[in-house]
């Protein structure tokens, strides 16, 4: 499974806490080390604490662009890298850092294939954002989330795009390291990010990656800074790796579209993949496919891509492949056709506004806890009929009593918990704010 | 055993990463926070590589007095704490960091004994290097390392020192936390450092604490001002404990005396306890002796300090309680009347200078790792016969072929491999160097 690449001369293995105090002295790995701190945690020879301080010196010490695409790169090799080489259509991943109410993956993808490129996207651990798009597709009827490599093959050659869990021979470093850092604040390292993401992405075949990196009080980067230093850091080392990158800096700084939940998100996707829906998530599904096709050269010019794109809305195509995708996975797409056969929520109710105003902000992370607190079952699963709908976004003005978003719900007391939360995220102020600015920044 | 401070009011248990967060953000824990941290780790609760992100977090943020006079006591409390408040005399413990060549200690506790001090030293994990001072010992036929709580008392009361292994119920949870330290690159942190000596240090029942912290090549701390920051921070921290402690900051720029080893190294510490010896040395003892005999309060000026010192070398008391303590640890005391009954190593060998001049410099480091290898055995212990003697030091002329040292060995390829450092330790030069100064900054 794993191919190694054979280094010509000859490396003595280093001990684990030299390599350690290296990083934590600012050191700069060789790609040697690098491929062996990657084989040593794939033979289980590395220790599960030194791996933690490592990640650790790593977050404080950083990794060059050269050492951040060597750690990718074994990273990718420590498992499958899928060969879509038989697949003749351009094929383009899209990663995004995640977000709440965030649907343009779920209407990327079919649009992507309408358009004649390839997708090949599995949902990685980190993208798993309270609600992940695999939890949302999961109120679907039927639906399997799960492939193996040949079927993930065949669909992508068929329809053009999948909505899988990324499967276990999918670089198996990321994965034993990501849980790590989960647990030890290594998180938000640019460097172990970068790694993460380009290891997994470009093992599943693409040429090519389009990134949002989201930034505010609803993403895990709450600094705007940091969101274009990783966008660079990614694109940069893509590149290093042979692979095309674009990545646009977008804001999280209150929910994309009206709705956070699992159904309702879905039926939110369907008005999108009809192009129409909430104009900022139809704005970031025009960008960002726009992005996809220029990237894959399906067109040439801006407003080529945008034509592109804004047809394959109109005309049905998107909202077909997105059917396709659904049935291929053993899904009733008839729920598409007919959004009213999703599980609605028992009781629906408004979140009145304490006062008249202007919304100022919201905390969109709040309203993600929200918005769980009211779906998460015992078991760990989501109750798909659940969620908020309506949302007010910033810039709205208010009048007292007027709901600033509804709420659908099916157990009381999870509902007074989901509360507090809710109530907490927003603020309202006098004055009309000016909206967050979409699209921040594009890196290529 | 565990003597746990109970607090008033509710603390609601934090979750690991959130703690390794907060430190890695710079935050300052609360008492509660760092007692939560310590019994997590006693109860094993608390992973080992949430421990070593916590301790790397600690590398890079450090933690304030207050923290790490909380974290010193609440490691204390998480083993025995020893009472020695039946033996009435003074009890103040002696703490170095380490050095090549050291044989300090060997002579301070029978001397402070003589003195009518009680130095209640057990010999803790990060005293070993190399060649601990219980591996010095172990020369001496019959001598047992080990003692009971008890019998630690009872010597104490009755000869007034030990040289005993650290009692595992002593701080355990430094114990632990030292372990993964040494392989996680986190030894090097002054908190935890001070963290580690205090609690083990304190618990084992001394009211005061003279510390000997050496920087330089042969030593772990190769910055004089980090090790006057180190110095600063355990009698810092040492005060807020209630405990008298004075810190000596000194040279390891050069091994300590004329030999490194074991067997030639108790020669050298019987010559010591008879106020002979080299000069570095009996200056060092003199200088510490004084320290210990003030924070005593046995000798109330620095005149009477020294006349205290030098009275209990040259009557023969000091080397008395040496062969008391040998006795009552079941070593015969007859070696230290006649020396010549210690092993003899089958042959001698000088180290010839390469070139004339002077001794430039010395790599201290490089001779313990020259005399590690000609010393260690396969199972881990260390021949006591063999080592280095009559070692040159900085700023001694020396003729092309004449001695740098003389090498005490019993197998050929061993000391092939020894030499090899032992050669490369050495740099002569044409001018004369100023030779490094013995004792830089006391700190009180």
């Amino acid at each position: 499974m794993r191919k190694k690449i054979i280094s010509a001369r000859k490396f003595i293995k280093p001990s684990f806490s030299y390599l350690v105090e290296k990083k934590r002295d600012g050191g700069e790995f060789s790609d040697e080390e690098i491929r062996f701190i990657v084989d040593s945690i794939l033979d289980e020879e590395m220790p599960k604490f030194q791996q933690a301080a490592f990640a650790m010196a790593v977050y404080f010490q950083g990794m060059s662009a050269q050492e951040t695409a060597t750690f990718a790169e074994e990273m990718m090799l420590s498992g499958e890298v899928i060969d879509l080489t038989k697949i003749t259509r351009p094929k383009i991943d899209k990663y995004s850092t995640g977000g709440v109410g965030d649907k343009t993956t779920l209407v990327l993808a079919p649009l992507a294939a309408a358009c004649g490129v390839v997708m090949p996207t599995m949902n990685g651990v980190d993208e798993e954002h309270v609600i992940s798009n695999l939890d949302k597709l999961s109120s679907i009827p039927g639906f399997n989330p799960v492939l193996d490599l040949k079927g993930f093959h065949s669909q992508l050659k068929k329809v053009g795009c999948t909505f899988i869990q990324q499967d276990p021979e999918i670089a198996p470093v990321d994965t034993i390291l990501y849980q790590m850092r989960q647990e030890t604040g290594t998180i938000p390292s640019l460097p172990l990010i970068t790694g993460s993401v380009l290891s997994r992405k470009l093992a599943e075949g693409a040429e090519g990656l389009v990134i949002d990196v989201k930034w505010g009080n609803g993403s895990f980067i709450k600094d705007v800074e940091q969101a274009k230093q990783l966008a660079r850091s990614i694109t940069r080392v893509g590149r290093s790796m042979k692979r095309r990158c674009v990545a646009l800096v977008t804001d999280m700084n209150q929910p994309l579209g009206d709705t956070v939940g699992t159904a309702l998100e879905i039926k939110e996707a369907i008005q999108l993949l009809k192009g129409e829906g909430p104009e900022d998530l139809q704005e970031l599904v025009l960008k960002l496919g726009m992005e996809i096709v220029r990237l894959a050269g399906v067109a040439g010019s801006t407003l080529s891509a945008k034509q592109t794109v804004q047809r394959h809305l109109k005309d049905g195509s998107a909202l077909q492949k997105f059917k396709d995708m659904i049935e291929a996975q053993g899904g009733d797409s008839s729920v598409i056709d007919d959004p009213d056969k999703f599980p609605l929520a028992k009781h629906v109710r408004k979140l009145p506004a304490p006062k008249r105003g202007y919304v100022h902000t919201i905390n969109a992370g709040l309203i993600a806890e929200g918005v769980a607190k009211l779906a998460k079952k015992k078991n760990g699963t989501f109750d798909p009929a659940v969620g908020v709908s309506e949302i007010k976004k910033v810039g709205t003005q208010v009048k007292q009593g007027e709901p600033l978003m509804m709420i659908h719900y099916n157990d009381e007391a999870k509902m007074e918990e989901a509360l507090e939360y809710l109530k907490t995220a927003y603020r309202l102020a006098p004055k009309r704010p000016n909206p967050p600015e979409l699209i921040v920044e594009r890196v290529a």
